[in-house]
């Protein structure tokens, strides 16, 4: 393994990680609020930088092994160094909970433990949007749009950050690429910032909102999340841009390069939308006797979709309440979620849509076995090995959830409240149903599931295989 | 599609249904019962056998399509006939109430819509755990074992009827192997009714129960199920048969062998055996508190963890009370389930060994590309087609389950009313939890949900293909 490379990438990730403590700095001056644990922060993580950099890379040769242990021990690393400034601040006293709080923000899940944020400072908790929105697009991403880095390094970098499986490259080089995604990403975010001024929301809550929104992250300066506003404006501008940071960001590429017709028949983005649309409808049906009127249920419907579709995790109303088809189709939505190349977490559209398709294969096979039925997804035949990875994927990504669900029941929590936790960890959502509701929080699990629900949202942000190879004895082996 | 020789099959599986029903006329007129509505039934199924005999096939072969749709029009003609029994006594008045108990009894699910089997006729009851008898084992495959058919027409048959992957044949003849597989399956149910019988049980009890331990069925003919009994003696010796049926029949072909090494090193039997184990002892320490001391929580939860894990359904005292993590992890082995060719239910332990190893397989390809990792069970090397198809079953199983729990939260049932009833329906193994639990039944479901379930134990029972491929309209054209 190339140590010395590892070195250099978490040496670029703590800078960053400094550069972007000093805005919530500098709030906390503006707001005379202490600047002292995010200053602490800040510097802990320039030493850690400062260390790792000196160990000077020979080669600059990155394989595939030491691109996945550069991103799981990044994430890793981030979390804990952005942890700090809770547990110094008191914000957070035990480091578990704080640690939690910091995975659940870098990995744009969202699930709190902090019981009530509205007695947060101010500066943590734009510190905390920060986390979402950095690694909404990704760490590695943004490092590699900004520090030249060769682009066979790149991209197993970029394999092991961006979400889903990519069908066909829009541009040819990974370092445009990344930076294309961040001009996007950057100009979506203040857009929808104005946007949400102009819906007379306050300028602090409305740059804390575009972050998490943009990052489909979730984290709200309000206790009762976006319900907070009571506003339809706000509600509807937030569902919109949730839906938006969701699709798969090649769309948005196709209508720069003014391929609007390549844009608009995207069949992960079309399935995405059809999906959504189905469930909005059928729950806006299904909850109308508690709303009374139809246009009620439409609106809250149509926001609790998005954003948990889209793996955000904000709540307009306490959707715990809701009938039961109405919880157990967002819990589907949840495991599906958003499409691949996008912020969003969940399994994604493009793997369901293979899915689908190679069922579909599997039956005409048994049918005839000599058919050769190719799985066609936007225009590209898939290759064998593409569509098993998608199979595979589903399979850990049920196991994992079951398995994490496990050690909350251990803790005594039923079937609804277990399951939806594991899936909103491991779909990078946020809140689930029962106690772990939008009503709730994630505090009254033991530090074992915290501890185990942290690395079920890494498991889900990385999509699996970063972590798992982390944890592989063969990984450290000298040879493979 | 070989129209005629689908006649053919079905009119043997009519035949023999008739015969099924004659031992159940004579415990009618034993028990001093009406035998009017079996005999009715007999008659039906008779004239509906002697019409579609008439349809002599001109060719003999028959391809893998139209086996897919003998055994799935069988089971599905089978448990029409086989529901008339309850309707017409008025035993069960509504026609989807019984097709829903009948299908129930052949796929050995054992859900139950009656809310008291004590006040079912004798011979009706015989008759309920008839169906499971005959469904455990196989309705084709006990035709293959007595009537002749060329051996080309069987595999098809047996591959669609027969539960799970196979690796490497025992016996090189089909008709054999289908004989030699029902005589296993007499001679182990002749010897738990021998040995109920000694623990004190009545004769009638012990045949019923018997014959329902022995398909992994669970129908049994006392309202508090195996727990009426209430004998240490009862419950062991069905818990052990349960797990004894619930194994690869295989290794009771190779003790019949003599080659015991093979036998007892068997992966899958081993493996079943360790899950089993873990979920024996951790269970009961969850349990402890409630029972006290823990000799009495091992033996409730010896008696829980073999019946659900084998698709059997019984129950020893009422699970639904019991904490979280005992009530998920036996949501869990609901779905992993038995042994392949067993008479068991669920994705089988045989597919989830190669899912794991699978997964473990795509994880070292990550990490080498170049490296070739084969999936290897029982000392045999799995071909790709083979465990990728494993995967697609594990997605399948999965979605089904999903879809069909969401019909059920429609009705207004929970999550984890719904979701364990999906799975207790699609792993053919009976009572659930929350409101379908082993103390209540499924009376309480919407006919569409009961109409669901109906095709979900079908689909669990054929292992999916056979029912979706009844459904393609290309499965009906005429050629492929």
């Amino acid at each position: 393994m190339n140590h010395r490379i590892i070195a250099q990438v978490l040496s670029r990730v703590m800078f960053l990680q400094a550069a972007l403590m000093l805005p919530c700095i500098l709030v906390a001056f503006h707001y005379r609020e202490s600047a002292f644990a995010l200053a602490i922060s800040l510097l802990v993580a320039l030493a850690f930088g400062a260390f790792l950099s000196l160990f000077k890379p020979k080669r600059t040769d990155l394989y595939a092994r030491d691109g996945f242990v550069s991103v799981s021990l990044s994430w890793i690393l981030m979390s804990v160094v952005g942890a700090l400034p809770f547990v110094i601040s008191g914000a957070i006293p035990s480091f578990f909970d704080a640690f939690f709080e910091t995975v659940s923000g870098f990995t744009t899940t969202g699930s709190s433990i902090i019981p009530n944020v509205e007695h947060i400072d101010k500066s943590l908790l734009l510190w905390r949007s920060t986390t979402q929105w950095i690694g909404g697009m990704g760490v590695l991403v943004f490092i590699m749009a900004v520090l030249p880095l060769s682009d066979h390094c790149s991209i197993h970098l970029m394999r092991a950050e961006v979400p889903g499986p990519v069908f066909g490259k829009v541009v040819p080089k990974m370092r445009t690429q990344s930076a294309i995604s961040y001009l996007i990403y950057i100009g979506l975010t203040v857009l929808l910032i104005i946007m949400l001024v102009l819906g007379k929301m306050p300028f602090f809550d409305a740059v804390n909102h575009a972050l998490t929104t943009a990052s489909t992250g979730g984290y709200s300066t309000k206790a009762l999340s976006v319900g907070h506003f009571n506003s339809a404006y706000i509600e509807i501008v937030i569902g919109v841009f949730m839906l938006l940071f969701g699709a798969n960001f090649s769309i948005y590429f196709l209508m720069l390069m003014r391929k609007f017709k390549a844009a608009f028949t995207n069949t992960e983005v079309l399935t995405y939308i059809g999906l959504a649309g189905f469930a909005w409808i059928t729950i806006a049906i299904n909850i109308q006797r508690l709303y009374g009127d139809f246009a009620t249920s439409l609106r809250h419907s149509f926001f609790q979709v998005s954003s948990l579709m889209t793996s955000t995790g904000f709540s307009s109303v306490n959707f715990d309440v809701w009938p039961a088809y109405s919880k157990w189709m967002l819990i589907i939505l949840m495991f599906i979620g958003a499409c691949s190349s996008s912020t969003g977490g969940g399994i994604k559209v493009s793997r369901m849509i293979m899915i689908v398709k190679g069922i579909r294969q599997e039956i005409l096979k048994m049918l005839n076995p000599r058919s050769t039925v190719p799985v066609r997804v936007n225009g590209y035949t898939i290759d064998k090995q593409t569509v098993h990875s998608a199979f595979v994927f589903f399979a850990i990504y049920l196991i994992v959830t079951f398995v994490a669900a496990t050690f909350v029941t251990i803790d005594g929590f039923d079937a609804e409240t277990s399951l939806s936790a594991a899936v909103a960890c491991i779909s990078n959502i946020g809140p689930g149903l029962g106690a772990v509701g939008p009503a709730v929080n994630f505090s009254g699990l033991s530090d074992l599931s915290k501890l185990i629900l942290s690395f079920t949202m890494l498991i889900g942000r990385l999509e699996i295989f970063p972590v798992f190879i982390l944890f592989l004895p063969r990984t450290w082996r000298k040879s493979l």
